[in-house]
């Protein structure tokens, strides 16, 4: 039995406890400083408002105050904040965490800081003191995995991925369930790239059922799939090119990480709706705030957090726009308020 | 302007004629000895029953009778008859055919001899005479395209695939339209290879359609998409092994032929509805025999025309049950009554 601490309350961090918790383990779930709402939600009622399922009896919330108290004997730490909060993780954990006890990143992104993109355990890692920085242990969970689809003990397909494989083997142990089906894959750099991608060309696909919307079925009834599963396949090629330069593997763009990941993505939520109204015609920006002001795209994110960076890499020729026209339309409509106008003849250059 | 012979008049060879018609080129589309009833209703009506879509007036229709006449001054054969139907156009195009024309096929599907694998344009090539097979050029076009929708000239991105860099590129031209979106792809193995399987691994995907129905969402409201994007991802997995073990390339597995059309198969179709009475739990002659007496389904007649030699194959250590564990197992449910039971543990070996 080991003692977890996972940070963060969101619906990812908390499905995540339920088959740690199946495996008998003592998970403390502490939100941030964002979370108090839901905290207070599960101690009076113990369901997790956003995931609708009563959490297991040895999942134990937590206010952010109780971190230090909670993190000292932790086997595990298991970061669940939100791609905006790597900061703050880092800031919050850097006084608290031993620097052996092994780290499983929820959180999906990429960080860009003007000049360079990286995978967010590494950006992470570069935010630890130096002396502390090389002993971090970090790992992270990629592939196609709703949460409410998890809490439910559905059947979920996952890759644990950081660079040592006898602490993925551990990882995998603790993690594994009858419907958590786990496989270990050392590609971190991949396996990060696909995943947070996924959640810009999901947008790119959302675009879809706008235009289908605006425009209407055909006479004989065609919808748009045949124009969905374009911007689907190029996004995938995008992500090969984006995973190749930076240094990842090939395959994990075609398995779980890549195409099983944005296949789920395509089929719904935040990114599939605000991908509506872009296709209808609406600006990014009026879109938000008139439809989804309080919501987390994070396609969109992704774009606003790593725009600046990719048109300078660009710039630069460290990235080559050939190969990414629709990974930059992207950007153009969510930084520079471009309307949607798919670049079908720049696509698999 | 060329004149252009496409041969069967299902959806997909007629639908191929729009974009052609658009180019100006003149279309004879010829009726297999199965199509007599099409042939006659487009001559009536212009219209295709299949596509419920008027046809260009560059095409005509004829029956398979006037074949002869048709092909004698063709500057390419378009073959549209289905994967059953190959045996059938050697016969037919043997006496009548100048090996010099090429060819473009528009079937999908595996050939299985008992012991060794091909695809489709090379089993063609085989059944002709051998003074004729070597002159033969034979293409071949994949990627998603529903044809209902190519038909009502929705946005489509296909590759024409082929040995000949030159061939390619003058097809291309023959067919690309502002929204029939064309790219060339030398690597006719792997092209071949992923529309094919596409159509099995959609039936894999489908059986999550069953399971859902037979469980019901779970009380949260989670469904099982989770589920059904690790089939998804498995499938090119699968894919990606069998394309390389037969001399292809990895890429068409993640761009338009793998990922692209696996997604559009997946999105509806009779592969989705024969798997959902699967996951029911129907046997698969009886779901057949009860439900879809009628329906081609592409995926379970790949498994009826090479499970044989799959098992034959697996059995001579041709190829590695370990990396084809969901192919195994569909071909166990349909040419060998077992029930739909999903191999996770068997997964991404």
């Amino acid at each position: 039995m080991a003692k977890i601490v996972v940070l963060g309350a969101g619906v990812m961090g908390s499905a995540f406890t339920m088959p740690l918790a199946d495996n008998g383990h003592r998970i403390s779930l502490v939100g941030t400083h964002l979370d108090d709402d839901i905290i207070e939600h599960i101690h009076e009622t113990r369901v997790h408002p956003g995931l609708r399922t009563r959490l297991a009896d040895n999942v134990t919330p937590y206010p952010i105050v109780a971190l230090a108290g909670e993190i000292k004997d932790a086997d595990l730490v298991v970061l669940g904040v939100n791609s905006h909060g790597v900061d703050w993780a880092v800031r919050t954990l850097s006084p608290l965490m031993r620097p052996d006890v092994p780290v499983v990143m929820v959180t999906k992104g990429l960080h860009g800081d003007g000049q360079t993109l990286s995978i967010l355990p590494h950006a992470l890692q570069q935010g630890f003191p130096a002396s502390f920085r090389d002993r971090l242990n970090i790992n992270a969970i990629g592939g196609p995995s709703i949460a409410g689809e998890l809490a439910a003990r559905r059947h979920t397909c996952v890759q644990v991925t950081g660079k040592d494989q006898g602490t993925l083997d551990h990882l995998a142990g603790l993690l594994r369930t009858p419907y958590y089906h786990i496989w270990t894959n050392t590609d971190l750099i991949g396996v990060e790239v696909c995943v947070a991608m996924k959640n810009l060309y999901a947008l790119a696909a959302g675009l879809v059922i706008g235009l289908l919307e605006r425009d209407g079925a055909a006479e004989n009834g065609a919808a748009m799939h045949n124009l969905a599963a374009g911007i689907f396949a190029q996004g995938l090629y995008e992500t090969a090119y984006l995973v190749e330069t930076l240094g990842g593997q090939v395959r994990s763009v075609y398995t779980l990480p890549g195409a099983g990941d944005l296949y789920v993505t395509c089929l719904g939520g935040r990114n599939s709706r605000m991908g509506r109204w872009l296709g209808l015609g609406l600006r990014y920006e009026d879109a938000r705030a008139q439809h989804m002001p309080s919501d987390s795209v994070e396609g969109a994110m992704l774009a606003l957090a790593v725009g600046p960076t990719v048109e300078a890499m660009v710039h630069a020729g460290k990235l080559d726009a050939k190969h990414l026209p629709l990974f930059l339309h992207m950007i153009d409509i969510v930084c520079h308020t471009a309307s949607a106008r798919i670049p079908w003849d720049a696509f698999f250059a």
